[in-house]
């Protein structure tokens, strides 16, 4: 008999919907008998020493020693120089690739039926670097900064991925011709690491290339790796092919091991407390983190229990086309655990 | 009895299959005996006073004599150094506003049947400055020039483009919540600008969000204007949902009438010469450059008689699913004009 050794992961249920598509997932994770126990933590950001934003303590320290975390969607801060908490949270755990799968799902109906592609986006510079300038007034600079360093990092993630994925191809997405020495850089950082990986195939692409061929043949598309505004437009288009972000699954992935899965949908106020929130975007992106933790039976189990109830069609939450409540869905996938794991 | 006012225009066939399909449109404005003569130029790009990269002399005097001009695809130059001979004729000529009509084409299949949108581009700076720095070995930034000049200029013509085109609505596509300061005030000033066009609807939109929306319903866009970049993207994204840059037109318009329609496609080197090219986009181009000349009868005339052939299905050229020849496909569209405008 199997020995189960329970992790801990930090929990961030969120915001609007996040309670309760995150009470969902663990109901789910429940039933499946998944070896994790949860640590839930708030991360509404405070003002630290010297007026920086920064993430309360307890939700540090909790990421700190569980490494990994489960978050649900946060609000928009509107306070003024407040920054975006998700920026906020990969650059305080420097989570350096995110990472999202796309995946044609049966049974819930879109113009595309054959999208398996991954987009693997650099996630601590580029044109996220903030540093902006008011040159005279009426003109304005932004810095999109680019190192060797990040490029040959994600690079490098993206060949791992794909080698460790059975995927067989990567393909850089950049406007070299047009930022020569930025993304000539990011470039020349992808090419020099694919050297290394002649297992996997590698090709190149411009960026307004990708978005044409992208609508008119996803299939075509593997694992595609780019710096960070590209992966920001990418990333939302590929979820659009699928369905949305509400079937989409996000994860953003540190050194060491470290990482944050996420949906990245809204937090939903219209509908939050009602009970109608549609959990599929977080389930499957904590699937992707049973996967990050070899838990892959479990991530198996739980993944093809969500798909099953969306291809049978009959217990749908209502953005999904039906008119049943988020715990009637979540009950549905529970269901389909009668075997234990 | 009208009296025709013949009007000069430069003719730039351009490389590849640019002369081929030049000559398809001047057939077809033959047949339709609109009023307009050409005056073919070249633009192969040359080494002016200091080692400036510039456009013929020739080619200069002409479109600056006949202010509009309509370009084939031009080979992208390999040496090094070398500028984009499109970016250059946008310098050139200040063509301040890129102009991409994208409507879905009847009888032509895509997954999408109701795209009607116009993408307004701003073409003169943004990412596009060419402003490059290595700041030590291994870290670069490029610079993103952003002016409250062209912001609001690209503006005005977004909302007189709705205006004189009786489109409801403009969307201006930004990215303001990460590049607070340059697409802060490109959106500031497309704001002010709105405020003098009660008569038309103003939104605004993530440029991730615009894309995700735009994959799952395109028809709940009109006319979008946005920075350099992000025109880039978007129009060849919606380019892709109406079947490709085969069949959509362009227009790089500037101050005082002055304009340069053009295919964007490539100059496909493999069939060129061979009578398989499809003449589509660079039809539609001139179409639209017909409209900017105020010579809309001719413009519809010449539309109408485009969509009918590729409707019918009957004779259409390889990349548009059938088996016709370049000549034939033209010949189809010629045949159509049986009554004098
Ligand atoms: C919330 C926002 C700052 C973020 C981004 O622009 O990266 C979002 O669009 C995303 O893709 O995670
Ligand atoms: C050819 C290239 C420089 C150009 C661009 O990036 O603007 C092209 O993609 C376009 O959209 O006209």
């Amino acid at each position: 008999m199997d020995i189960k050794i329970i992790k801990t992961v930090t929990l961030i249920p969120g915001d609007g919907i996040g309670p309760e598509i995150s009470t969902a997932v663990m109901k789910i994770f429940e039933a499946a008998k998944a070896p994790i126990q949860w640590e839930e933590r708030n991360v509404t950001a405070i003002k630290g020493p010297g007026g920086r934003w920064m993430i309360p303590p307890e939700a540090k320290e909790s990421m700190d020693k569980n490494k990994i975390g489960l978050k649900g969607p946060l609000k928009t801060p509107i306070a003024a120089g407040h920054p975006s908490m998700n920026l906020l949270l990969r650059k305080t755990f420097d989570l350096y690739a995110n990472v999202r799968p796309c995946v044609s799902i049966e049974g819930y109906k879109t113009p595309y039926t054959d999208v398996d592609l991954v987009t693997i986006r650099e996630n601590t510079e580029g044109e996220y670097s903030g540093i902006e300038h008011l040159i005279v007034d009426g003109v304005v600079q932004s810095i999109k900064l680019i190192t060797g360093e990040a490029s040959r990092r994600i690079a490098e993630y993206a060949f791992e991925y794909a080698r460790n994925n059975q995927r067989a191809s990567v393909t850089a997405v950049h406007k070299a011709n047009i930022m020569r020495m930025s993304d000539g850089l990011f470039l020349r950082k992808c090419r020099e690491v694919a050297e290394n990986y002649k297992d996997v195939k590698f090709t190149e692409m411009y960026l307004d290339t990708v978005c044409l061929n992208m609508v008119q043949d996803p299939s075509q598309f593997d694992v595609l790796v780019m710096p960070n505004l590209y992966g920001d437009i990418l990333s939302d288009l590929c979820a659009g092919l699928i369905g949305g972000l509400g079937v989409t699954p996000s994860g953003n992935i540190g050194a060491n091991g470290v990482a944050i899965f996420e949906s990245v949908h809204g937090t939903a106020p219209d509908i939050a407390g009602k009970d109608l929130a549609n959990p599929t975007a977080l389930l499957l992106s904590a699937v992707m983190m049973l996967r990050h933790m070899g838990l892959h039976g479990y991530a198996n189990k739980i993944e093809t229990a969500c798909f099953d109830t969306i291809r049978e069609k009959k217990v749908l939450t209502k953005d999904l086309g039906g008119n049943s409540k988020c715990s009637e869905f979540t009950a549905d996938i529970c269901r389909r655990h009668p075997l234990p794991f």
